[in-house]
C-alpha cells in the first residue's frame, strides 16, 4: 500500500466534446489517474472487424501504449500488441456481441466490462406505462379526450382491478425484471420469476451484475415463487401460475429463440379463465371459455421481438386468449408497416425504445467509478464479461 | 370474556344482489354475528334529507329495532329512535359530507367508520400511468403506432432522464398520496411531502387511518423532506424544492380552494429552471428562461378540480412553464367541451375515473372486519368519523 495506487493512463474515447463535468470528476476522485479525452472527429466507417466499423484510425499509436485503462463505446486497438499495458476495457454499451470475433476479445484476457444494468430504471418504466395503459384502458380516455368527450363509463375502470394482489410473472430475472419487481411489488403485485437455472440458494438468486443503488433486487428475495427448468414443464408450470402480467426480460439464444408460441398462449389463456372463475366474475361467459373484459394476461416483450413467435401473438391478442400486449421490440425490427399488429386496439407497439434515457453516459460511467475502487481494493470487479457465455450469466 | 363476544345483528344494505362470497365469509369469521342481507329493490328517490336521497321506505321497522351494525351506501335509520341498538355505522363510501346534516350525525355519537383508504392503489396507479405517459411522450408513440411509424426519434427519449433520482413532490399526504410515495419511491425517486400541520415527530407522521396491508407508508419514513404550514411561505418553500411532479391529494376546503394560482405556477417554474442549470442540460436557452423538452414540473391533480387555478393551469401549461399535467379532476365538471385543456398537448384529461376499480365492495368490508377485530379487543377504531371536522384529519 505504501506510495498510494501506480499511476495510471485512462483513455476515454467518445464522439461528443468532453462532457467536462464528469470528466473532471472522474479526475478529482482518482488523482492517480491521467485521463485523456479524445473526441472521435466522426463516426469513422474504418474498417470492418467482426462485422461492424471501428474507429481507430485517429488512435495515435503512443496513446494506445501509454493507455492502461479504455473508456469506449466501440473503439479498441486494431491489435492488441499496440496497447500492451492495457490492464482494463469498459465499453459504454450494455452488450458485446459485436466485440467477440476482435482479436482483444480472442487473443487476450484484459478484462472488459460493461454498463450492464444501467438500463433498469428506463425499461421498468416503460413495462410499468404500457401495462397500466393497457391494464386501464388509457387509449380510450386519450380518443375521449380528443373528442373532449367527459366519458367515464366507456373507460370500464368499474370492472378492472387495481394491482394490490395481481401477480407479475418475469421471465428472465436481470438488472431490469429486477426492477420491474421492485415497482410491481411496491403496487402491491405478488412476483414469479422465471430463471433457465434453478436458484435454490440464497447465494443463486443474487444479482451478481451492476445494480444501481436503491434499485431493482439485488438479494433476489421479492420473488414469492421462483420457477425454472429449460423444458417446456418448467417454463408452463410458470406460465400456468396465475399471471396477470407476463414480463419477457430473457436474452435472445438458440434456447430463448421463438420461445413463447401457441402452447404457451393456451397455457396463459387456461390459468387466466381458472383465475377468473376463483374470482367468481362468473355470468359472463368464463364457462364457456371467455376472459371478461379486463381479465387474461398483459404480455410485456422488452426482451428481443424473436423471443416470441409474432403469429401466436396475433392470434391470441385477436381471440382474445390475451388481455393486451406491450411490444418494444419486434420480430423483424423495424416491424413491417404492414404488419397487423399495429392495429390490434389490445397491443401497444413502440419502436425499440424502452431503454433510451438521457444520463447514459454519467451512469455508465458510475460502473466504471465502481470498478476502479473495487480493483483499488482487490475484488472482483463487476460486469465483467465471461468470455465463453457472451453475456452476463446472471440476465437469464 | 366468558361466554365470548355477546350476539349481534349485522344490518347490510346494498342495491346488488347478496355478494355471497363476502357475506358468508363474513359469517364464517364473525359466528356471533348474524347478518342480514337487505337488497334494495332500486335506487329508491324517497325523501330527500341534506339534499340527497335517503331510501328508507324499504326497511322495516323490526329490522332496524335489532340491528346493531349497519353497512350501508347511505341508507341510514330516519330517526335514530327506530334503531335505539345501533352501535357501529360502517358507510361504504370514503366521505361523509352529504351525511353531516342527518340527525344520526348531529343528534347520536355512535361511531361511524368510511372505507377511507382503499383507493390508494387505484389512484396512485392513475397518477403513475399519467405522469409517465407525460415524462415519456406517450401519445406521440401512440400517434405513430396508428400511423404505422416505427420512429424512435420523435419520441425525444434520447433527452429525456428516467425517474432514477426524481423528486416526487406530495401535497396532501394521506392514503393516496402514501402509495403515490410508495411506488415513486421504488422508481428511485425521492418524495418531498407537504401537510397543512407540521408533522415533526414519528407519532405525526404516521397514517392514522385504514391501511391495506403492504401499502403506503404506515409509518412517514418516506419523504427525504416533509414541509408544512397553510401559508404562502410554507407552501413556496414546498413548492420551490425542485419537484419533478408535483401530485396534488389535498381535500378541497375553504383554505385550500384555489391553493395553486399563477404565483404558485412560477415557483415551480422558477424551480424548474434552477434545477436545471445545475443539470447542466444548458445550450438550450435554460438561461434566457426556457426549459429544455423533458424538463419541468409534471402537476398531477386528483384531488379536486378547485384546488388549482383554471386560468392560472391554462397559462402556465402554454407558456411552458410546467412540463405537463394530468387532471383526473377539473374545475367546473364534467369539463366544459370548449375548455382549452382538452386540446393541449401537455395535458392529460380523464373523467374523475382515477379511483374506479372493481372489488370495491370486498375491500370496503375488509375494513369492516378490521373494525370489528377492533372493537373485540377493544381497541380505538380505524376510519372513525370525526364529528367537527367532518374528515379524517390524517388526509392532510
Amino acid at each position: 500500500m505504501g506510495g498510494g495506487p501506480t499511476h495510471e493512463t485512462l483513455l476515454f474515447i467518445f464522439q461528443e466534446p468532453e462532457p467536462t463535468p464528469l470528466t473532471n470528476k472522474l479526475r478529482a476522485q482518482f488523482p492517480h489517474i491521467t485521463l485523456i479525452y479524445h473526441q472521435l472527429s466522426r463516426p469513422t466507417p474504418g474498417k470492418l472487424m467482426g462485422g461492424i466499423p471501428y474507429a481507430f484510425d485517429k488512435i495515435p499509436d503512443d496513446l494506445w501504449s501509454r493507455t492502461t485503462i479504455l473508456v469506449t463505446l466501440g473503439t479498441l486497438p486494431p491489435d492488441p500488441k499496440l496497447a500492451p499495458n492495457l490492464k482494463l476495457i469498459h465499453l459504454l454499451s450494455a452488450g458485446v456481441d459485436h466485440f467477440t470475433k476482435h482479436p482483444i476479445f480472442t487473443d487476450t484476457d484484459i478484462p472488459i466490462t460493461t454498463v450492464s444494468g444501467i438500463h433498469g430504471p428506463a425499461i421498468s418504466e416503460w413495462v410499468l406505462m404500457t401495462a397500466l395503459n393497457l391494464a386501464k384502458n388509457y387509449n380510450v380516455m386519450h380518443d375521449n379526450q380528443k373528442a373532449h368527450r367527459w366519458d367515464s363509463k366507456s373507460t370500464g375502470l368499474m370492472r378492472r382491478s387495481d394491482w394490490q394482489g395481481k401477480t407479475v410473472g418475469i421471465a428472465g430475472y436481470g438488472s431490469i425484471g429486477r426492477q420491474v419487481a421492485r415497482v410491481f411489488n411496491a403496487m402491491g403485485s405478488n412476483v414469479h420469476a422465471y430463471t433457465s437455472s434453478a436458484r435454490s440458494t440464497a447465494e443463486s438468486r443474487r444479482d451478481t451484475g451492476y445494480v444501481i443503488p436503491g434499485t431493482g433486487d439485488p438479494e433476489g428475495k421479492l420473488p414469492s415463487a421462483w420457477y425454472s427448468g429449460t423444458d417446456k414443464t418448467g417454463l408452463h408450470t410458470f406460465l400456468g401460475s396465475g399471471l396477470d402480467v407476463l414480463v419477457v426480460c430473457v436474452p435472445l439464444t438458440d434456447s430463448t429463440r421463438g420461445l413463447l408460441g401457441r402452447e404457451e398462449m393456451d397455457v396463459l389463456f387456461r390459468a387466466s379463465l381458472e383465475k377468473a372463475k376463483g374470482r367468481d366474475v362468473g355470468g359472463s361467459g368464463v364457462e364457456e371459455g371467455k376472459l371478461p373484459d379486463g381479465e387474461g394476461c398483459i404480455l410485456v416483450n422488452i426482451a428481443r421481438g424473436a423471443v416470441i413467435q409474432t403469429d401466436a401473438l396475433i392470434a391470441a391478442l385477436k381471440e382474445g386468449k390475451l388481455q393486451g400486449a406491450a411490444l418494444d421490440v419486434t420480430d423483424p425490427e423495424p416491424l413491417p408497416e404492414d404488419s397487423e399488429l399495429w392495429d390490434l386496439p389490445n397491443a401497444i407497439v413502440t419502436p425499440h425504445v424502452s431503454g433510451l434515457f438521457s444520463g447514459y453516459l454519467e451512469r455508465g460511467l458510475d460502473v466504471l467509478v465502481e470498478n476502479l475502487r473495487r480493483r483499488e481494493r482487490g475484488e472482483k470487479l463487476v460486469n465483467e464479461i465471461n468470455r465463453k457465455k457472451g453475456y452476463r450469466s446472471a440476465e437469464t
